[in-house]
């Protein structure tokens, strides 16, 4: 009995340790064991098993006494891992008391042992995850307001467009985030579910003990009883798998846009350097965003696991075989992901460097262009909207044409400078001056951050 | 300019006419349009534009007055479908009115039309949505309790376990379903808000009289105004399209039990028949699961579009270029597919045709040894649980070798008889007697469905 | 019999139109008739029906016969689109000739008129492609040539490395679109089958004439007749998607690169500009890649579409309900894309816009950093490695903490000019002295494109 | 240090021990180092470093001599794997030659490395698969052949439809295979090429020796020599990734039909039973389909990985950051996935079970409908093609209105005995005499087989 060699090269970088420790064959089999330990303190209270029983249950249900890797080959023949872990259970307690070894595993079915175990490791994540979101928000909405005027042309298209701040992008970021944290709360007490029902989901073999033993053994988990045993029913776990979906796409735009303000080219925003994060020996000037790698590489993966997780949910009758089974390492891989990729949002949050000067380099590339809009504004209320546009156009033409820059052209041009004197034109053409509601953004976000916190 | 030929063969079978309606150029253009009014009756409240320039821009937003075939070919040049719509629109408009074309389209910029013209259509789709759910999980929630009673075969794996009723496996129907319409519920107030924020989403064009504006804009169209403009922060829409996926699983599972059900060798659940519905006319026995196949064929084809969308998310600075693009026929498949499997489905929550006769039979293929399980509960409590389980599995094994019925063997089997006379045996070895809290799984499904309605 | 409303406003855009008039309600039809048609001649040539009944079959068989709506009535009742077209098509041909009629559509099942239409549209979809990729590869050709010496930097990470050429870049493009020929060519022939099997595929109907009449069929549709009937073996349609898929990626890539070059800050290489193509009326420098868009969002769309179809191919037995529903509209769906991307690659392939003098002083961002590789080369081999890496680092560092440009630090840094002259320095800074094989790669994947074109 | 806990319950269920072995830690910097030998190898040959520096490099490339805990960690810095294991490397090396460290890496990227040793892992993986395949094809062949006589209800839409032979189905999971044995043979030379351009891609840092150096590594390495290196050309990976995904979804053909005709209701096939292996100990009439779940599992999980490939196609200029990393661990997971799959088809092709007893009975569920078919055909001989429609149609409802075998229906109408004696109508209704070309379709799956083998 091999074990197979392992195969975690890219674990570091891509999960964050603590998701790792949930899932992880350790975790996995303790929260099956969590099951067992607390069926048995419910059949007790319930007076279905004696309370002598417990003890020796609980006693054998922590995952370190168990042999892995026999499990895995077990597992290969039983086609799950709950019938080959509740008999090896029972030798366990056997070994110190061969009645209690009787008193285990009571009513219950294989995938109420391995549902319920991966609903108590799914509250862990869940938990990993809001606190992780917790502490990145709580930075971004810092940076928000730190960058609340800190001007940079806007890119629509990938092309400049008026100037933005980039408070008011961050504080779309955080707007995002704020919203998952709130999806995540609303559904918990779906997700939060028992589940146990034995061979068919009837709970049949507890006879008229059944429900008492059912919510005993909620109470014991910290769940809830569901309307039914949900066997075939996956839309609690798929829920969850989809709003882990939503922060993968959120932190993979943010991923997005730190890679191109990192660009050569544009070089205003830029992940926090370390010791040998990134670099190039041979390219001294580099700076590779390998943070933000792991940002749209999460994105990137997580929508075909879960296409995996949606295509799975027509589960047969009462139990399904392979839809099931596909649940089985998708649904961890997609949770490790998103660790990952908070564990890399969170460094960039902290320690993001920004180049405000190149910023202010990079919003003159167009030579005033993109501040046309706003002269054309403020002209029209003088002569008039369609003639202040025509005449705008015109110098915009003539900028590009000649490669001038627009406030040199518009300071040529009569019918612009009869209505607007020098200091007037030199304030339009200021970026810092044409950001709207950018403040206003910031302001809005940071104050549902806060509500949400409160 | 020629018009691209129909593609629709297969609408009527796919999707709901009603959403249809929705999801349609009409509609879409209609949306809109409804913005470019809204925004003019906001800017005339506020004092942008005269009040004067509301009605002849309201009398040109009617989508009928559009040729959609020259705004298609538009499109392809504009690269989206608000700028075309808004020259055209300046054309109508001056065909009666110059002055006012002058007052149309102010400090919005493409995506403010088409994300908010989405977002209208998206509010009517989920309505017809929560309509129809409503209706088929009434049509449930009766069935659950009709059937409440009605035993068959439980099935994990695809074979014969202890057996459930029709009601329990209509009931987990329900639970689902109704766990989806909280969460329609609960992500309305995040859909429902406008998209406007002019170029960059500074609305900077508007100066001090943004707000204002975007307000009044909010609430002419009875939209939320969001903490900032989500141009590229396409959680919201994500999220309806995950909720969307949850229902088409939830579908697909109720298809793949019908359908399933439906085998020649099962026989106990049919869909409706309707003249010429699944028929064959050369094997007139046949009952073709037409509907079944609808649900199956959406909960196939959703995960995948879903991925789409969630791979779309990473959206580049102000404005995508590509990902954006990826949504526009995306998300409206998935509304148009969910329509058309909740169409089905009503059809069949209405009109399931149940063989309880042939449930019975079915029950018996296994000649009682689904039923095994009972037999050794009750035996555990005379004779001791080890030896009860003991005698269970020889006279099983002795069943299956002799091809004989267990309630047979049992009868012949001193250990047993000395126990249990014919009278207890015969009440063990019928399913109806073991059906667990089945009845109740359907109380608390029911419950929780007219807690929802109320 | 209401028409559902046309819902094609990006069809123009998104789908090129020739393409269309394939996959439309006509072509479908139509394919389906083609079958039919050709079924009626081999069976009289085998001798099956008589002679006499094959014109007034064959004058029949003309989709424009035909009330494609009321046709997509029937479809949603019958649960495919054959038997209702059968019908049809039945009563068309009994208008003439009554006799005639009894002899339609013998042996043949509804999913073999379906699939071999299909197939059919196929493969006018594949000689589309094939004929879209031989202008495509031959104008990459020309290009690769044209600019095989044109020096832009290389970008590794989104940010500077060593120099590359335009005419490598356009060539990695090209090799890819040339092995994806080759794909479709090998592939044909599994495509090119006929489906013909009757009700469970045996074609037990036509007796001992089977064989004869499968054959002539083929023979009429130039297909190959098949090892059996593939009624749920569906690896052919999709391989075909899958290398479809593999166009659509390819595309994606030149998409994303052009939408990268065409940035405001790199403005290196442009798509073709039009009037009225990707412009903004405020803000004239704008260029939007409204091209790239379709590339990019043809690759962001198809994944999800081929992950539909790869999930729908374990069909049941010897016909699928909903698997093989799910494959109706998608396989269509992504030919139609990949079309546009096709369309939109070709318009770029021709007119791409180059600015060779912005791809110099691009190169010159990093002030010489991108070619301290190649000095060190150099002086290494006259002062040994260890000791030229060490200075070069060392005048690295200083030209960044200085912001000098490496040719200034190199030129007053005694240990390299004691070993490199004034010229050789120059020589050395000068990024199109440093382009390695780029020629040789554009050499190699014009020979591979000429390959196949021979 | 702490190395992240183990996470591979579920591999010896899912994975064949065979591709872990080859994708694992050890697997991976093994194929990464065999890339560094052989460019050792290659440039002595040409005489870019000394022949005495080989052998102390190639002492240093093998696995076994490495960390990976510690490489790992360098990972998350380096946000690749082949700068820090350089590193490594070079220290090994040292420690015996300080001289040899010298010559290591040169020319090379990182991305040469791990794509590089990442192409010689996929063609050890091809040749598992394809060995495997040849193993499960020859299986399917015998066993096509030894059924090619059993007779079973042939099922459209999963209900009975006219009937097929067991032989035929297995021919149809034969001839899929078949098709991917040969599509795997097409892609290889695609597949198998050197990865080897230098830091943006032209190997400029190897001057004019650059090209017998590439040409001596692919020998080396018994790769080809692509047209240029395809960094960002991803298409060579994808194609690969897709043929397993055909293969995925064909045996998960396979696995649907086999887990349904082990349904307790049908019953006539069966994985091979061992002990332990899928069995209930509570209903031991239980035989769940541990192998088909397997089958079924990878069928569904394989599409949202390839989506995940097929999206990260379009990488950016001459790196990617993110979609490079999005494939590092799913294209090994698909390789792991379908080699699972295909082990579990092996046992089933080797062992399975069938009842032909129960075939028999299953065929008679309709009552002889199922050949009313064969009864029109032979009777419109006799009295014309519509009356004996009419007459047979007529005779059905019958059979279904009186719950009576269409074979005394029929021997009770005058209409029929006039002119098909009792032996005659015993035939017809006998469904080994109406499998039409079931056993040609064997022959000709078969023959293609053989073809392939020779």
């Amino acid at each position: 009995m091999n074990q197979p060699p392992n195969n975690q090269l890219f674990d570091v970088y891509f999960t964050a340790p603590a998701m790792r420790q949930i899932f992880c064959d350790h975790g996995r089999v303790q929260g099956m064991l969590d099951f067992e330990a607390a069926l048995a303190r419910a059949q007790a209270r319930v007076g279905v098993i004696p309370s002598a029983a417990v003890a020796p249950i609980e006693a054998a249900c922590k995952a370190q006494l168990y042999d892995f890797q026999a499990l895995a080959q077990a597992i290969a023949s039983a086609g799950n891992s709950a019938i080959p872990l509740v008999k090896m259970l029972g030798k366990v307690i056997s070994a110190t008391d061969a009645e209690a070894e009787r008193y285990v595993h009571l009513g219950a079915t294989s995938q109420d042992v391995m549902d319920t175990g991966l609903v108590l490791q799914l509250l862990a994540a869940v938990e990993l995850i809001e606190s992780d979101l917790r502490l990145l928000t709580d930075a971004l909405s810092q940076q928000a307001r730190r960058h609340a005027a800190t001007v940079m042309p806007g890119r629509t298209w990938l092309q400049h467009a008026t100037p933005v701040t980039l408070g008011m992008k961050i504080a779309g970021w955080l707007g995002a985030l704020t919203r998952s944290r709130q999806r995540l709360r609303e559904l918990r007490p779906r997700l939060a579910c028992l589940q146990f029902g034995g061979a068919s989901g009837t709970l049949a073999a507890l006879g008229d003990r059944a429900m008492p033993v059912a919510q005993a053994l909620a109470e014991e988990l910290h769940l809830n009883l569901p309307e039914q045993p949900w066997h075939t029913q996956r839309d609690r776990l798929v829920e969850l798998a989809s709003v882990l979906g939503l922060l993968a796409g959120s932190l993979g735009k943010l991923g997005r846009d730190i890679s191109l303000l990192m660009q050569t080219e544009a070089a205003e925003v830029f992940e926090p350097s370390a010791p040998g994060k990134g670099g190039s020996s041979t390219m001294p000037h580099k700076r590779n965003p390998v943070g933000a790698a792991v940002l749209i590489g999460a994105a990137t993966r997580v929508p075909g696991l879960l296409a995996t997780l949606f295509s799975a949910m027509p589960q047969e009758h009462e139990r399904s075989l392979g839809l099931w089974h596909a649940e089985w390492e998708t649904l961890p891989e997609i949770c490790c992901l998103v660790s990952g990729a908070l564990q890399q949002a969170l460094a960039i949050a902290d320690g993001m460097q920004v180049d405000e000067g190149r910023m202010l380099a990079n919003l003159e590339l167009t030579h005033g262009l993109v501040l046309a809009e706003a002269v054309s504004i403020v002209l029209a209320q003088r002569i008039g909207r369609d003639r202040a546009h025509h005449v705008l156009e015109q110098c915009c033409k003539q900028a590009v044409a000649q490669g001038r820059h627009l406030r040199a052209v518009l300071g040529d041009e009569p019918q612009v400078t009869e209505h607007l004197d020098a200091n007037e034109l030199d304030r339009l053409l200021d970026p810092s001056h044409y950001l709207g509601q950018a403040r206003v953004w910031v302001e809005r976000a940071v104050a549902e951050h806060d509500l949400l916190n409160a």
